[in-house]
């Protein structure tokens, strides 16, 4: 299986790009990756490596690039080289810290979208107190959301619970402001009747409030909600540990106390840290992309790999495919 | 002024109530209390005062009764009957922690909506880490919005801050996925266009990880949106602070530690109280609608009839008719 992967992506790239490269192929012997970035950029993190080729590209996608625009424009670009090697089948998968944004042009008109589906979804695992933690889809993708887009939503993320998290019969949830039927928008109360009969464990409607504490195993919701609950828990979070922070700074007192709760308290962040449950998957499309965080680190940028990997060896997009075809059929 | 409070609802009713409104009436001496609720259950936590009067009512909604019906069936609810002595004009404000739905439906369907006003909305202060805090609006009272609804929201929530929090010329955001003008969802792309026209200070898009940093002092959002993120930020830090109980409990060391901080913690935790700064205003009725939140302790209680106080004090419904009229008239 060959894995491609765009060194220039993210905000420790290209050196914890190619440190995770060199890690995952350490780790899995049944892959080979192809790395598209600037080959004088790479060269001082690059180690031979019988299983890794490198490809140079002169073009790189920043930031703040207008999505649609740099992928039709860069052709010379890691990130568009990437994808295109995936198309072109080349690779089976690939994997970028860079440009969301464009990362999703780049699967949707490059990589395709998969026969059936109507929109694709972005979807990172997030953690739960116990941790287990659970997919949310779409976070972001698309902005507006019909209740038919929810469902093949529900069927995407369910599958690759199943799939690549090893959860049998994945508990499927709607995310609503109350747990009742009927509660919600016109979008949530029309999609809520439509998951009943999905090909899913539905459970019926989760609150924002639980979902830390593992209320479901996959968490539909359109991509605007997704995207401003993802926020939200990150930033609430990331406020109340510097606050914490503040706390143990304040005197001598509380300083000796941040001394005796220090390795605990690492391992409490570390329990937040989604980036040990591999990136964002982008579900919908004819191969498995990977949007590993724009803040990955070598480990993070691993667990990418490994994922990018499970979804192949256990046919995750054509698992999706073909459950949709079934039920359009029946 | 004559401020109704229903004694019969939250959590600890009705003795924390009773405990908040006679704190209330020594802080004010400008204010008269009306309570109403079962004479019996109130006794034991009544004390005689010349500017308190106790109306006994035979029933009371329920936390779980369905709002609509709960208003209309039960008639001699301290609720309704509190409702009502705003609408007959025998008070100028009510106050109440019982619940939400029911207490939005009185105040649409007895105390009445604004001329001009399309939807009421309903509007906590939430805090934020410098403590100044900033108001949150719609969180609930409305599940579908329409640009020209933000709009309104838009308005409602400037007067209050202007008023109330005496926050010179506040600015207000656009709750949204993005900051930069074109982001979001139809709602939001649309809103932002008419929020730019409207007669506030408009600052443009907010991310819902800014909001405790005190992006705004005035948010803007539908209720769905709302209601998901005021969950969101209050399920992300419970759990948090869950977390770290259970790391300073879990050996000796670090229960010295918590020893240590203690002090600071509750402190911390003060500061994200958001009882401190009242309930949540009804926005959009011909009279101020205060709901308390649920878990009201006489403080919370407290907060709540002050709050009520300055909005009748400085005409803040008034203020809302008079600026949209004017908006109307342009």
């Amino acid at each position: 299986m060959i894995i491609a992967v765009d060194a220039m992506g993210g905000d420790h790239a290209p050196g914890e790009i190619i440190k995770g490269v060199l890690q995952s192929l350490h780790a899995f012997d049944d892959i080979s990756i192809h790395i598209f970035g600037d080959e004088e950029k790479m060269a001082p993190f690059l180690e031979e490596h019988p299983r890794l080729q490198v490809v140079h590209c002169s073009e790189v996608i920043e930031p703040d690039d207008e999505p649609v625009r740099a992928i039709r424009k860069k052709k010379d670009a890691s990130m568009v080289r990437m994808a295109q090697a995936v198309k072109d089948g080349e690779a089976q998968a690939c994997v970028s810290a860079g440009n969301t944004g464009a990362l999703m042009s780049a699967g949707l008109f490059i990589v395709g979208r998969l026969e059936g589906i109507q929109r694709p979804a972005l979807a990172p695992t997030l953690p739960t107190l116990d941790g287990k933690g659970f997919v949310l889809l779409d976070v972001g993708a698309n902005s507006d959301s019909k209740p038919a887009h929810l469902v093949q939503f529900a069927v995407m993320g369910s599958v690759y619970a199943e799939r690549v998290r090893g959860i049998e019969k994945p508990r499927v949830g709607l995310l609503n402001i109350g747990t009742e039927p009927g509660k919600g928008n016109d979008l949530t109360k029309h999609a809520f009747e439509e998951l009943q009969n999905a090909p899913i464990h539905f459970i019926g409607n989760v609150e924002s409030r639980d979902l830390l504490n593992g209320a479901a195993d996959v968490v539909v919701t359109d991509g605007f909600t997704g995207n401003m609950v993802l926020k939200t828990i990150e930033g609430t979070a990331s406020n109340v540990f510097s606050m914490l922070k503040e706390v143990f700074m304040s005197s001598f007192k509380t300083k000796l106390a941040a001394g005796l709760v220090k390795d605990d308290m690492k391992s409490l962040k570390q329990k937040m840290d989604y980036s040990e449950y591999g990136g964002a998957g982008l579900f919908g499309l004819n191969h498995p992309v990977i949007k590993a965080h724009g803040s990955s680190n070598a480990n993070a940028l691993f667990n990418a790999v490994r994922q990018a990997r499970t979804m192949v060896q256990y046919r995750v997009c054509e698992t999706i495919r073909e459950t949709l075809g079934e039920e359009e059929e029946s």
